[in-house]
This record gives C-alpha cells, sequence and structure tokens, in this order.
C-alpha cells in the first residue's frame, strides 16, 4: 500500500489545503494529513482545534486520515511505514523553501520521497494567514475555508453574532 | 474621475516610494497614498509622524492625498470610490506577494483593480528597513530619502548633533 | 484623456489577453490594442487576421480599439499620444522579460509608463503557442479562445469539418 | 495499479533523467517513459534511437516501460489508463514552464495529476543540451550520462575512436 | 594583496558556508571571515563561541582570519584595506536579498564589489536554522556541519550524552 | 597572478558589459574577455569586428585583454592558467542559466570557480539583443553601448547617414 504523509500547520486548514489532500487521496492508496506540535510560532488554534477541523473537512474522504506528531516528520514516517511526502505547490517562494526541507528530508532518509502537486489555480492566492487576516478585518472568506472554519474564525474574531 | 489608492507603511516614506507616487500621480487623475492602522508589527514612527512626513514629501504634488486606514483596504476603497490599487515592484519576491494580495482583494472586491508600476532602477535596492538599518549605524542616507525624513531618521539614532 | 496602449502579437488572441483588455478597458479611458509590424517570427495568422480577429472579440468593449504599428512602440504612442503602457502577468519569468522592456521604454521616453496587471488566476497557464500546440493535436480549446478565433484555428488545422 | 507517465524529449537521456525515473519506480506501482513524436524541434536522435537508449538504460528497474506517442499526452494517458504524470524539477524556469504545462493538462483532462519530484542535487545542472554542447567540443561526460549514451556522443562527434 | 571579507551571523558555522570559505581563500589572497555584532536577533550562540567555532573549522586555510565587527561592514573594510565582499549563492530567494544588499553597499562605498560564489550543489539545503531545527529533534546531522560544531549542538540540546 | 577570464558573445559589447569588465579589473590582477566561436547562433557582427570593437572599448583598462577561443571554456582557461571566471548577472532568469554553467563547469575542472559580478543597477535592463532591436527600429542608443559601437549599428540598419 502507498502511504503518503502530508504535514503542515493547518491554522486553520484552508481549502486550498482541502484542494491537495482530495489530490493526493486519488493518487496515494492512503493518505495521512499531520500536524506538527513542535514548532515555536504562535498558533491561532490549538493543535487538537486544528485537527478536529481537518477531521471534520476530510470526513467525506475515505482512505484519509488525520494525526499529529512530535520531532522530525521522518521519524514520524518510518513509524507509519510511509515513504512520500506530499506538498502543495502555490509559488516560486514555496517552491524553494520545499525543495530545501525536501532535500534535507531525502538526506535524513533515503528511502523517503518527497513529491509536490499543484493547486487549482483559483487558490493560488490562499494561505492560512491571509485569511485570518481577512476574517479579522471582516472579509468575507467563504469559499476560502470550509464552512465549519469559517464559523470559528468569526467566533475568534466576535464577528457575526 | 480615476482615482488611485497607494497603500503602504511607509516606516519611513523612501525615495522609491515618491518615485512610485510620482509616477501613479502622472498616470491616475487623484492619487491617495493610505497607512494602514491596522499591522501588529512594531514600526519606528507613530502613524501620525508617518503621515506628516509623507504629507511633507508630497507636497508638490498637487492631485496626491495622504490618509490612513483602519480594516480592509477594500472598503476603504469603496469609501472612497476608488477603483485601482498601485503597488511598487522591485523583485521577484515582491512579485509573488503582491500578486497573492492583489488576487485576494480582487476576490472581495471585483471592480478593484492592482495594477504594478516600476521603481526606477536606481531604487531598486532601497526599503524602509535598509535605510533604518544603515542610518542606525551610522552609515550616510543621502539621496535615499527626503530630506526631512533623513534628518528625522539622524534625530531617532542620535547622531549628528 | 488617459489612453492606454496594449501591444503584442496576439497570434491569436486567447480569452487570457481579453480578460487584460477588459481590465485595462475599465482602469483607462480609452485602451489601443497594437499588434507589431516588426518582429521576425513566424506567425500562424497574417497580421490582418490578427487585428480582424481582435476586433471582433474586443467589439462589446466601447472605449477599445485595434490597430498595428511599425517600429518602435515608443515612437508609436508619441503619434497617438499616449503615455501607458499595459502588459498582462501571468508568472515570473513574464515579469523579468517585461521588467527588461519597460525600463529600456522608459530610457527611449520618460514620460511613457509601464503599468502591469494581473490576468484572471484561471487563464494563468495561457498563451497563443500553448493553444496553437492543444488545437493542432486534436484538443479541446472551448473556453481558452474567443469562438471565432477556436473556429479559425481548427480551419487551420483541418479539423471538424 | 497505479500507473505513472514521465514524458520527455530524451536527446539523449541523462543521469539526471534516470535519477527522476527510478525515483518515480519506487512511488508508482509501473511508470511509463514516454516520447513524443510530436515537437518540429530538431533532434540529434531519431525517436527510435532515444527510445532504445532508454530500454537499455532503465533495463534494471522491472516496472519501467519505454514507449512513444503521437497527439496529446493526455489520450495517452486515457488510452494507458494512467492518471499521474512525473516530471522531474532543477529550478525556477523549470517550475513555472512545467507549472503551465500542468495547469493545461488539467483543463484538458480533470482525473490526470501532474506530480513535481526533485532531481538529486547533483544533477541540478544537467540537460540533454548542456551534455551534447560539453561532448561536442570534446570535454569528459562521463557520470553525466549512461555509459552506453556517452559511447553514443562520442560516434556522433567523431571522437575518441 | 587581494583581500576579500566574508560576512554573516554563523549560529554556527555550516560545512556550506566553509565550502564557500575554502573557494574564496583559493579565489583571493586573503579571506577575513566576519561575524557581525549589531543584529537584533536571537542566536543561539555568543558572538565568541561562534568565532571560536569558526576558527577551528579554518584552522587549516592559511590564508583566512576570523573577525568580528560592530557599525556597518562598508566601514569595517575601509578599516581594513579590504574592497571585495564574499556572498554565497545557494538559491533565488538568497540572490534577490543580497543583490539588494550588495547594491546598498555599493551606494555607500563605490570601491566595493561584492563578489557571489556558488556553494556545491550538495549544501543547497543547507542554512545554520535548518541544522538546529534538525539537531533539536534528535536527527543525524553528520556531514553537514564540522564535528566541533556538531558536538556544541548536541550539548546545547542535551543529546547523547 | 590572479587571473579572471569574461567569456560571451559581445554581439556587441554594450555598457553593461564594460560596467562588468571594468569592476573586473579592478577585483583581479589581469581579465581576459574572451569572444566564443563555438556558437550556432547567428551573430550580426563577425567574431574579429566583436574583437575590435571590445579591444577599443577596453582600451583604457591596462589589465585587461581581448581573445576568443574555439572549444571548451575549460580548456582555455588551462592554457591559460587562469582559475576564475567571471558572470556578470542581471536577473533571476540570468542567474539559473549562469549557476548551471558554472556547476557544469566545476564538474569539468574543480579548480575553476565561476564568480558572479552585478551590473549596474541602471544598466539592469540592457542586452546586446535589445540594443539591436531599438537601433533597427530607430530607436536612440545613446549611452547604452560605447560611441564606436553606437555608429558600427547605425551603419548596419543604414540610418544617420
Amino acid at each position: 500500500m502507498r502511504i503518503a504523509v502530508c504535514p503542515g500547520s493547518f491554522d486553520p486548514v484552508t481549502n486550498g489545503h482541502l484542494d491537495i489532500i482530495t489530490r493526493a487521496s486519488k493518487t496515494f492508496d492512503k493518505v495521512i494529513v499531520v500536524v506538527s506540535r513542535n514548532s515555536s510560532k504562535n498558533y491561532m488554534f490549538t493543535i487538537e482545534e486544528r485537527m478536529e477541523m481537518l477531521k471534520v473537512s476530510c470526513a467525506g474522504l475515505d482512505n484519509v486520515e488525520v494525526d499529529c506528531f512530535t520531532g522530525l516528520l521522518i521519524d514520524y514516517m518510518t513509524l507509519k511505514n510511509a515513504h512520500v511526502i506530499i506538498k502543495g505547490l502555490r509559488a516560486v517562494s514555496d517552491f524553494e523553501y520545499e525543495m530545501q526541507m525536501a532535500l534535507m528530508n531525502r538526506k535524513l532518509n533515503q528511502d523517503v520521497e518527497t513529491v509536490f502537486m499543484m493547486t487549482n489555480s483559483k487558490y493560488s492566492y490562499l494561505s492560512s494567514s491571509i485569511v485570518k487576516e481577512v476574517a479579522k478585518n471582516g472579509g468575507c472568506i467563504k469559499g476560502l475555508v470550509p464552512d465549519l472554519v469559517g464559523e470559528e474564525l468569526l467566533k475568534r474574531f466576535n464577528i457575526g453574532g
């Protein structure tokens, strides 16, 4: 079975993320979407909230699981017997950073391959941070995130209620 | 009347910004230079100081106004009946970020168009942050910022007096 | 009156070109779409055919004219009293080439400004040459070019009749 | 079974191509390497020679086949019941062109997904044309192409014998 | 004597840095590796520790010195009678930032020239921060940093003892 | 003695080329500007004419020689005991192509190092081909090429006499 892992911070998951996860689910036998516990960045949502939003959003995709990990992605993959990392590409700057990460991961484990998939061009401008910025300022985020996520964002910013 | 809006943080305005503002003022009937109140970044100058420096620097351009806004740029534009956002381009990394912002703004309001204008190549290396870095270390910033701004920067760093 | 010139080879015009022309027509008082007579490249359509396809495709845009020119674009603009060149941007490689051309045109005439507008992201992959390649091999080009252009392409490749 | 198609002109196959083909063969159940018959470019080797060199070079990879096609890649894929296109990435310019092709192919057939894999960084400078240029001028191409290909190139340039 | 200066934060020095320093030492008569005292960033190692690791790592290169500076690099260079700044390039994003710095330094002192040298492609993914991230999570960093630096990193993260 | 080689087609030499050659002449003990005899491209000027224009243009630079070569640059450099290749950088697309060439040359000869120098930003849009295009269409090329070259270009296009 071909298992692919789709890592990210998903703070929160956007329709661009879901687009890539859906494409991955058609291309590999099983896809594990994983949220990293490591980062020292400040997140809006806790890791549990982010996983919950992912689970609800991916409910219709039978071969997709949601999980989280601590430590190195490469170690998590060995544990899960997964050999493919999925990364979505939007732009050149994405590409360079992801290439650096992919080469490092290859150095750490030669059996792991990173494959890049392309977001639908209608999501090419989408990122979790731009969605949060728009929501914070009262802009309409319909169509940019799953409905559930939209509601959570509005609650955080005390809008719409 | 064709009204264009030129947004930025202008902390402080540089000769590169003025170059773009001047080009915009020749290309559109009216240009509003706006400083955003939103950002959570730390600025060296208050919003009032930044607006004041912009006003003095743009004094010779009859069809240019200076203003500030809170919330979404797209809402400010509706208020002002403006349909064009002006962004200056220096480099590829500028371009990608600005493209993302422009696509998001287009999603939020289809009637707003972002147009990109090119800085004079002699300012291609200029940014507010590099100017502050140079001034802080006692480097000569003549020709990089309006004289008034140069004096303000020297005061902040207790230089030259 | 703000006159903008939108130059290109348009061999043939695509929906990506029309997207930019439409945006330009809303942003400036008058837009002249011009086909260059200079190039030594081999074209599929004659300059008259290319102009005719443009005219039919732009028929609904009242402030858009179609023309052609010989020599330097900058000289044509002086003749027409136009001060703005419109270029559509899709990708980074576009950007660099267009930046080079814009700087050269600025050197040749300081009063001419190049402004860049962004294609709808759904056309980000579109170019005249890729459309011709697809049509030549019998692929469906519906939605990529105006209907009239689609029919002309099929005739050239002896398809569909 | 997950079938991936790896298209190219392979004039001739290099060790960079083989690196990507090998990675693809580990990531998918079956890989078909296909040489296009369409292009109007001038090639050094005939399509039969290019296929022969690929076959010998891929002999050790059990799940890799070599084939050629006429027309659209997307039609070939339907015929073979393949849903994945593999493209190797070396640099930013690769990336933009391939992204354009991938979006066009997705438009032509929504069920086909392009996945990008990264060349070993030691081959990041390698291309068929640079290898031919070096060989033509008598430079050493050992390690850049399979031995068989190296011998064929030397024969063409009447070197070494 | 041609003196070149190789500035950086070196927190800590990696094998990618050493690769560039070694190439510089063969290309110029004398190379001074300098650590800046200015930055407001948080570093893992003190400036003394970073210099010490550089000194041990460069011990085999006779014409290389290690130093630090406060203020503007350009002023330090005048002091040392050095006219060449060496910067290593890995990727496009490096390139744009370094180009901006180089143009600013040229503006500050016309006699100073920045030259860019290319890292060995096997280090193209290497940076101090990615090495720290891997070490922190228990990944193997052998071959990425000098042995001494590897030991220091393990000590910091309480690993391996 | 540090000998640097500055290769190119120089068809014809522009002020951008001269800017790089001048900077190189200050950075290395001796600079050899070499025109390649290999290329299958069509040139406007013969190799002798291109060398002559270079010689006149570089007459004021004491440590600069002009030469031509056949075959591989790397072999020419061994012959001349030169270890440094100088390349001018203007833009990202330059950078990627040059990086590819530099890595190939390093593969062919480990003792040769390519160093990149940055053109004056006022020449960032300049290339031999754009100058020829402008001259052909009667545009003013003053300031873009040495006077001698300007006169030669006008003669070719039967202008100005």
